[in-house]
């Protein structure tokens, strides 16, 4: 049997002993071992793989009894059991689309019960992959993001993604979704703010242009970055090439931040991401 | 004789036509030639270098009669003339010392007949390669500017290069020089204002950091970009980190382009550039 | 009328001139204009693109007549007018979709009007696609061979890509679509020779890998480069990883080039090309 | 006190758990900790940088009791124990002045107490330094080594650096010198063996050029490879062009991989290399 645990609590004394003493109760072989203090907060991070034969209520017991006295945040799950992704869009699918092709191909360790969209246009697409595909057009807000907290609950979904979802949330929503929301980000960022930060860019004449994805809270584009890519572009790049250019980042850094979301190598520390990167 | 010719104007029909016309006439054999026609100005620029057994006052003489009904900003020089740089400095030596290196190995081909400072700490470093050090440490801002204004004349500088020179110009000294003074900005722009940057990226959690190249206008930050480079960071990376990061891409990337700039490769259109790379 | 000139010849002087002389006469506006000699070959190549109100025809005649004098490979087209490309594969997918991605999305103007594979693996993703998929599964190379070359006379092939293809072509049929076939190496060239590159990488632990698009000749895996590109990987990396990286890598790095062939950007000057970027 | 302890031998269980118990014994803080099993040879290896109020000699005594069961490879020393770097040099300075400039910047943990040579030409840079210069210019190459290893010896020199240094060592001397002797390969590796690659590169036309750094063994340019890093290039570029690019990126590896065996990053395993980068 193959586990990840990851851990997050102050920083003190002792922690990876009491970590690696209970796994050796466990009879476990460590295979991946990553930690992280962050000096501003004193916040101590982990993530430990390890194999074993004995049974996940064991090593939990193990864990928590070894482990409890700091507190920590815990989590312990098989490495192949996949996390449950709802995808958000709008009209825009090279995104969707690589998260899709990327999960059939088995590298990206989730599942995708169902896509959420507010326009019908990539309906076809959903149903290709035979996934449900819910069809929010024309649906108020309250009532759309009501809709998706059921699915939520009713699919057990551990991962919401914006794949270029054109809609701003509302600060409850996103609030109840902490850690769990992602979205992508067509900008580096700090960058442009507002809308079409393409054609800011080229305004602007910037050499580079890039994508974020970052962890959303109630501040629009302000919360946790977890991964940034970019491009050189030139004066002959249109902003229809900016575009195209950004299309192909964009997909990129989203796709990785969904597998190290879905392979438990994302810990939000205050208002930034420790990402232990393979 | 190898001549490089830039020009910039309205586009019309008829330029590219009129420019390969003289240049025929003068014998000359074109050995590069780029020409670029920004959309949202309807400005032409292009660059042209060729060979010729004519002499530069021909050469002059039929370029300009050949081109003169399209109002040209014209430029025709030899390609083995060196343009003259004054570099400006505050403590940091690491964009100097890139000029210094890279001009010595002929990488660069400019000269460089002084370097200025508001402090003392460079001297030593500017002497060793027998270049003349002028120290303005506790000169006043007009007195200084004035100092550096006289020496731009003197000794005949086509560029002045601020290479981490921690001084703010005042408008009128850099609208004086418009288009002949380069800026290394310490971050990837656009990006955080103000001071530490490298202490604000390391706050906000990005995961890649950059500098930007620009020409400097009266709007501090915000003049045409010219070149752009960066590199990936991870939590790991202490604001130390990021600062000797940063060094290195800030010595690249400057002297990328002061290299484009004195082989002519840099046009400079509304509030955009042109460059033409190798 | 949008038209894309290029033109190959022994470089001399007052091709440029002659060009341009007879796209004025044409009334034409150059919108782009890249030309290069390769100092080995004493080769020139030219593109450029312009407006005219004139027909095909016109432009043809005054370009043929005003340049004939230097022998040139000239071509003239429409610059709407697609590449019409056939696409090899066998099992995997990825270059497959990424062309189909991008042709459906316009940013790359083509038509693919069949796919070839010696699996019927991906019948089904060329069927959702609307594409003719021919399935040779089990057939002799040489029927195999003579089956694609007809298609290419019948359905008017401009270019045909091995996206993957896993099948050695015999000379003969290399030599037949000279500089109109074009393979994507999954591998840094220089580099591994023969089976399992990512494998062989891996064992040689290198901390960077490639891929690479070239056109095919009768020397495997030594036509003319057309691009490459790379990505950083580690000791943590296992051989499976390196292969989802590099798949990554090279669908851009041959949708990239088919888009370059498409919008007639490269030329074969010796055993090198020229492509002229946008 | 701030200690980093490396650590290497077959991979068994209970490993980390020893250390940290250890540690814990001294009252040590861990600051960094990482480690890794390579699956084909079962070697493990891990660094561990912690705090502790022991002595170096408590330290030591707790770590090699508490893990001598484990027959491991293991070193134990003061974070700010700046490790001994003898630099091999030849014509070009390059390499060595990046050296020079971020050991006296103190981005490189490390002391250069001399600089040999086989040509004179660099003597007055390294003199400038206040550092001693051997010109073993017409020296017989038996003479020459034994000169270099009496002097490795004597000035308890930790690492020796090839930094363009354009004689080919003797296998015995290789030998002797086996985990403490680094070169900085001007090309990708693999890639074009033998003499010039940078003109190599440019006949077959590659569109990406790069360098390698790697431990040096008896089997030339074959030893373990430690980093890597490559440059984007054109047609346009020309030979010199692609060895002034060359050069940057030489410097780059080359002071990155010494940055990371001063601060005993680098692990040793069977042909490869693991790299623990900050």
């Amino acid at each position: 049997m193959d586990l990840i645990v990851t851990l997050q609590c102050q920083d003190q004394s002792g922690i990876v002993h009491a970590m690696t003493t209970a796994i050796l109760e466990c009879g476990g072989n460590i295979i991946e071992n990553q930690q992280f203090t962050d000096p501003s907060t004193n916040i101590f991070v982990m993530r430990t793989r390890f194999e074993t034969t004995q049974s996940q209520e064991v090593v939990s017991e193990k864990l928590n009894s070894g482990l409890g006295r700091f507190n920590p945040n815990l989590s312990i799950r098989l490495a192949t059991q996949k996390k449950r992704v709802l995808v958000l869009v709008t009209k825009e699918s090279h995104c969707l689309r690589d998260l899709l092709y990327l999960q059939e191909l088995g590298e990206l360790p989730i599942e995708i019960p169902a896509v959420v969209s507010n326009h019908p246009d990539l309906k076809e697409l959903v149903a290709n992959h035979g996934i449900k595909f819910i069809d929010q057009s024309g649906k108020e807000k309250s009532a759309a993001e009501l809709e998706i907290s059921n699915l939520i609950t009713d699919l057990n979904i551990d991962l919401v993604v914006l794949a270029r979802y054109m809609q701003i949330l509302t600060p409850e929503f996103c609030a109840n979704l902490s850690g769990r929301l992602i979205n992508i980000h067509h900008s580096f960022l700090p960058g442009f703010k507002g809308a079409k930060p393409y054609h800011q860019a080229h305004d602007r004449g910037v050499k580079i242009i890039g994508a974020t994805s970052h962890f959303v809270t109630q501040d629009l584009d302000e919360g946790p970055i977890i991964d940034q890519d970019v491009a050189h572009v030139t004066h002959n790049s249109t902003p229809e090439d900016l575009i195209a250019t950004g299309r192909d980042i964009e997909r990129r850094v989203l796709s990785r931040s969904v597998k190290d979301f879905a392979e438990d190598r994302i810990f939000i520390v205050g208002n930034k991401t420790v990402v232990f990167h393979n």
